[in-house]
């Protein structure tokens, strides 16, 4: 149950080392805090073996990579590995470039992933190891629909039983599969798309789901996806005349630190297939 | 007309790479976003050609320069030059230390600037070659007023004529000029000073309006400064008892993301001498 | 009185160079905007030496240190030193990891602080030269309490005797002593600890009103925490139906930003033993 995953993050406080892009650090930092969970940053490689021993799980995003933050990724990463804490990578911008591409290909070859939460044409440049991504949104021409969403589940289970990781794409309609099952979910509002971040936000606070679910980490993961939509809607339906996405941002992290189980399990849409 | 400056915006969603301080990027992604464009962020010497030859234009701020992210800035702005995008400097803090003053000189001297944004200290010391900068704010004796606007119009226009960029110097009164011709602009609040980075951010949203008007990039600039200073009239009007400058902050931003083509085309105060 | 030590910040308008950590610094740079101070963020060792010099004071936090900021946090502290201004250590998470212990034991070690702000866990640590903190906040087991507090504030006195600087701990219950007398302070909320990075937004006020009354430092840093504490009240009992965190985080900026001598005179609760 959904209810369960969140009021378990909210019981044991996880811990979650992220290693995150400067531009959205600090929302992804009270994201974690208001769905229960507990921050700490670290990209230092010299500093991130010792923050990541003291944590529950580890959050890799890319968004702002630079040549020393990617080792202190690599050596985070492969502590947490030998430690068994769960791994999430964030390929902001993979097929973007050159860069940002190899990297998170490298991270899915080195580390043992937990965890890869992308928008699609992330998500697909890491499948098929090249891209389109325009910037760090996701390209019209992949985005998934009504239409195509039987293709595009099929796609998520593949990738996900190949890379032996949960594998969650998110965006107009999201897709969370561990290679068996997969839950479409139709939470969210599309106004989320003109807040910076939610897709960071996002990332961090799957990690928390994931180290206080240990034994259900799909569903964890589903359960912070839907948390996060729905928060979207509870946080639009509290929009007031001349509010815009500045506040739309405030009211959303607002909606996880008020969000109950009950809530959570009544609001969320998703169907598993 | 102005109105159409930011109709541009909105109808064509330019992409801006920011190479920017880690103080207010945040805010400036999501004012980015709020006018209608696409931030993506990429400081790293190795990530920012790739990420700029996707974009429109090129956002540089030395606000927390450091000496990886000048050589990042430098080889971001080689690489938009040669593909003849538009690029922006938002020199910060030039005058308050010889780093930064060099940095922004050899910025000015190595790429073909489209538009250097920044308060009238900031852009003194440009002209002069050094300044008396007190930290990232102007100087009280420095400021434009309207006894010696006259002598301010006349600086700023020589030094968009020689400087071969549009000058915008920001303040209580704003001064927009390609060298020939200089807006005069009286939108804004002084209030807008105890919010950290709204010069931050019209430097992004600054960009976004050039990409969006190749052919009218003075009056996209000029459009772009009256958006910032009208949203900080109109967020100011939005404010309940108890509020302050962090409510303000998210007020404006949520102005910009509200503002249509006919309130900006209403509310713009300049005149053009 | 502390009414006076707002005051005096408010009437000079202290500049205080920040190198604080990415993910908190936007918070910071508003707070100190809101308690009438001016922000400026430099970490570049090449750039730290003048910024520090035109400024009255440094606040040093090392949340996300890294080994180039870690020079910087050096250098600037040296160069203020030999300028007669004080400093202040946010020792960020000591006790988390050796490279946060170590940087944080070095710069005591190296520079003559003149205040250390942290919560217990962290300021333990650097009284005993090691830690058990969990993370960035404080240990449970470390919490000061009615029950533990006459101990708590012998400790307190005599890690501000031992290291000649004035020692503020943070947390349900506030000490500030310069190793004589001890303020016990007893402003703030439980909800604060939701909020990321609150610790950080004080350690830049803390400057502020250190530098603007140089005669009367612990005082001014009494008067800061009782600041911050007070605003999370004022904060708090402006929240609505809906609201969370991260408009508890813009209540309490923005009621520091109202905040006026006389509210503060009335409302700071401390006894001084």
């Amino acid at each position: 149950m959904m209810k369960q995953c969140l009021e378990n993050v909210r019981a044991s406080v996880p811990l979650v080392h992220n290693i995150t892009n400067y531009v959205t650090v600090n929302d992804v930092a009270n994201v974690l805090l208001a769905c229960g969970g507990s921050p700490i940053m670290s990209d230092e490689p010299e500093d991130v073996e010792d923050i990541t021993s003291i944590c529950g799980g580890l959050n890799i995003n890319i968004g702002t990579l630079n040549q020393h933050s990617i080792q202190g990724m690599m050596r985070a990463g492969k502590k947490a590995a030998k430690l068994g804490h769960p791994i999430l990578l964030d390929p902001v911008g993979a097929g973007a470039s050159a860069l940002r591409t190899d990297t998170a290909l490298k991270l899915m070859e080195e580390l043992p992933l937990t965890v890869i939460r992308g928008n699609i044409s992330e998500i697909k440049t890491l499948a098929f190891g090249s891209g389109t991504t325009k910037g760090v949104d996701a390209d019209v021409s992949d985005r998934v629909t009504e239409e195509n969403l039987e293709d595009a589940v099929r796609f998520v289970k593949n990738f996900a039983e190949k890379s032996s990781a949960i594998i969650a794409v998110t965006g107009a309609i999201d897709l969370v599969s561990d290679g068996k099952t997969c839950y479409v979910i139709r939470n969210g509002r599309p106004e989320m798309g003109k807040i910076t971040g939610t897709g960071c936000q996002l990332s961090g606070m799957t990690m928390a789901f994931v180290v206080a679910n240990p034994d259900n980490k799909l569903e964890a993961v589903a359960a912070a996806v839907c948390t996060m939509g729905l928060a979207g809607e509870i946080g639009w339906n509290n929009m007031q005349p001349g509010d815009g996405n500045s506040t739309y941002r405030n009211r959303i992290i607002d909606a996880i630190y008020n969000m109950d189980g009950e809530t959570l399990q009544k609001g969320a849409r998703y169907e598993v297939r």
